[in-house]
């Protein structure tokens, strides 16, 4: 195959994680050395930043401060959630985005995100090839969540399921600190599949696990709920109770909603806005038990925690964002980089693996059901032997008078 | 002074903190060293654990199990709130503290805490000497809340105000990621005093700090707080508000209980949805700027969040603990040992100071009004000079598995 010579341009898409810069750094600093790229670029706000002609020159960085970007949480370009049409449809998108090609003779096109980014790398590598703009195309896999189907896991959830194991290890030892008994609910993100919550679990290795992991994969019974929280109150005068955000009842009723008489409020995709879970939960608990409650939810900080960062996760994620750009380079598109692994004998090993756009954009990988316990309340040892590998290392923060020192980017517009 | 021979006590009391164990350290350590102290002991849930004679012998520990208490989060041994009354009202209690001290021969006694386990040292003291039983009694201070009089600070603020300061900054990382405006606001614990929340503005020190800064040293006006919202968010399209949970307005009302004065929140129960103070405030702005908003509570994680602990805050608890054994082994009781810190030209400097109890036990300290900018609403460059200091340094995490290892203790009960 011919070398392909061009500029490349790399973007962030969806939720930002602890080490979504770190794929961007492993992608940008393989580029910035490749002999077939002439130049680097990185969008504004993912795709929006491409519609908008708002591109930043890599070239322009200093690349100690790139560097930092191993250590700096969320998405230093600027994210979106702008979902690409089909190209009958709102065929303009696709036209300025060829245009913006054309311009700064684009022939590399790196999106890094979850199953929406990978459907707009699919649909812009099909029409470039539809009208005959040679390009290639990959996509960089980036969720917290780690529902992307193919891949092992997906950069982001090792260091989003560290923060939550090691944050579930320390309450548990707050709570521990009474004779007083108390009840404490803590709410974890994942709207449909329970990798997040699960890694609760992770806390029990060395014993300080919460005592109830409840899934949205299983279906939420409220009655059996209360049963099994009061069971093991008046067993140990105390309770710590992991739950996802997106727990439902077995009619599909989200169990945020039973506590407000408020219309849930519907977020820009029409789904159903999460929040306020484990405060209901804590007031059917208090109702039952008497008991002392108290709701915690993890919010933001789980999927933007970098001091609290896996480093084993942040290797990964640069490792996956360098693969990308050594397999355009080598003819190969339209795939997006995830993992391969083995976990024999509690050795780890991870490698990249090629996998299909059109398989990943429209699948969703769930807990699988023989992971957790039969109840539905409690996690198995496939699924530590599974996360353990990647929550793995305690990052060395760079540091400025005390506080994490992030990347201080230029984000010099290209002409 | 004559050597006094005996055995000596530890306890914990009040809320925990990421560095009480340190203090509980630099105590046994030393004690368990020093020649005139026969044996070392600690008290199960504090004084409860001494009314009721669990108390573990601290001579059965090993030495290098001991040392992980560094950085194990929360009161290892257990705490109490509970107050002891006069000894003219409750007798017994002080009885029953003189025939354990009489059991097992206790010379020293130390308890570490806030105000309230001051009261309880400075009581006990006052009735051993009435009744002539010779012993000597140091407080070890202990307080995220910074508020103790006297003292230039308090082991654990350090570690709370770095955990609050650093998650700021990666909440302005995540709350930036999109071009879609948004309001966050986060709340901070402080009932009475502002000092956690005002460690907010320490993420200013790159930049990335909240917008504005509400502590309870001022009378809080919605009114006002909306306008200084709307115009911010009008400007930057986004705000990040930091809120202490001790807010009121200028009638002494809180603000969190304006949450169930709002129609249509009551939940399933019919009970109005007191919410938290975060939750109740984006209310407020939503209906007000129409903008997307995100409560967040940084929640019990701010008081043993070990993982993200300050370095100086562990070596100074540390240190309180080692100074309250060895001023009490030099004949000195009655105090409680606090710091006193010199901070030129940007050299922080921070030595053991001796308090009264008394002075201790019945004042609060607040943040000074001259530290507060006159609008209320953000913190002056003095409590950066003076808070900075203190939470300089990454503790490095002992880890097993990935998970941070924290100190198992045989807790053998004593004799």
């Amino acid at each position: 195959m011919l070398a392909l010579k061009g500029a490349a341009i790399f973007g962030q898409s969806g939720g930002p994680s602890s080490v979504i810069n770190s794929s961007a750094l492993g992608c940008i600093e393989t580029a910035l050395k490749n002999e077939n790229i002439t130049k680097v670029y990185a969008m504004e706000h993912g795709i929006v930043g491409m519609l908008n002609d708002r591109i930043y020159d890599m070239t322009q960085e200093d690349a100690a401060e790139l560097r930092l970007m191993l250590h700096t949480p969320s998405s230093i370009f600027g994210s979106c959630r702008y979902k690409l049409k089909d190209d009958d449809v709102e065929p303009d998108d696709y036209r300025r985005i060829l245009e913006i090609f054309k311009k700064y003779d684009i022939r590399y096109f790196f999106y890094n995100g979850g199953n929406d980014s990978m459907d707009t790398c699919n649909k812009i590598s099909k029409y470039m090839q539809k009208v005959g703009y040679e390009c290639r195309v990959m996509g960089i896999p980036k969720t917290i969540d780690n529902d992307l189907a193919g891949t092992d896991h997906c950069p982001g959830y090792g260091s989003a399921a560290k923060y939550i194991a090691v944050s579930m290890g320390e309450i548990y030892h707050d709570a521990n600190v009474y004779n007083s008994g108390m009840v404490i609910v803590v709410e974890i993100m994942g709207r449909n599949a329970g990798w997040l919550t699960a890694a609760a679990s992770l806390a029990d290795i060395n014993s300080h696990g919460p005592d109830l992991i409840y899934l949205p994969e299983v279906p939420f019974d409220m009655q059996s709920f209360l049963d099994e929280v009061e069971l093991i109150y008046e067993r140990k005068h105390n309770c710590i109770v992991a739950v996802s955000e997106g727990i439902m009842d077995k009619d599909g009723k989200y169990i945020s909603e039973y506590g407000s008489d408020m219309a849930a409020t519907k977020d820009a995709f029409g789904h159903a806005q999460m929040g306020g879970l484990a405060a209901t939960l804590a007031r059917y608990i208090k109702n039952r038990t008497g008991a002392k409650t108290r709701a915690i939810e993890l919010s933001l900080l789980q999927r933007c925690a970098a001091h609290c960062a896996s480093q084993t996760d942040i290797d990964e994620a640069y490792m996956a964002g360098r693969r990308a750009v050594e397999a355009a380079v080598e003819g190969i598109t339209d795939k997006m980089v995830g993992f391969e692994c083995s976990r024999i004998d509690g050795n780890y090993k991870c490698d990249t693996k090629l996998f299909d756009l059109k398989v990943v954009a429209n699948a969703e990988k769930k807990v699988p059901r023989e992971w957790i316990n039969e109840e539905g309340n409690g996690i198995l040892a496939p699924f530590v032997d599974y996360a353990l590998p990647l929550i793995q290392g305690f990052p060395e923060i760079p540091e400025e008078k005390g506080m994490p020192r992030y990347a201080k980017l230029k984000k010099i517009y290209a002409k």
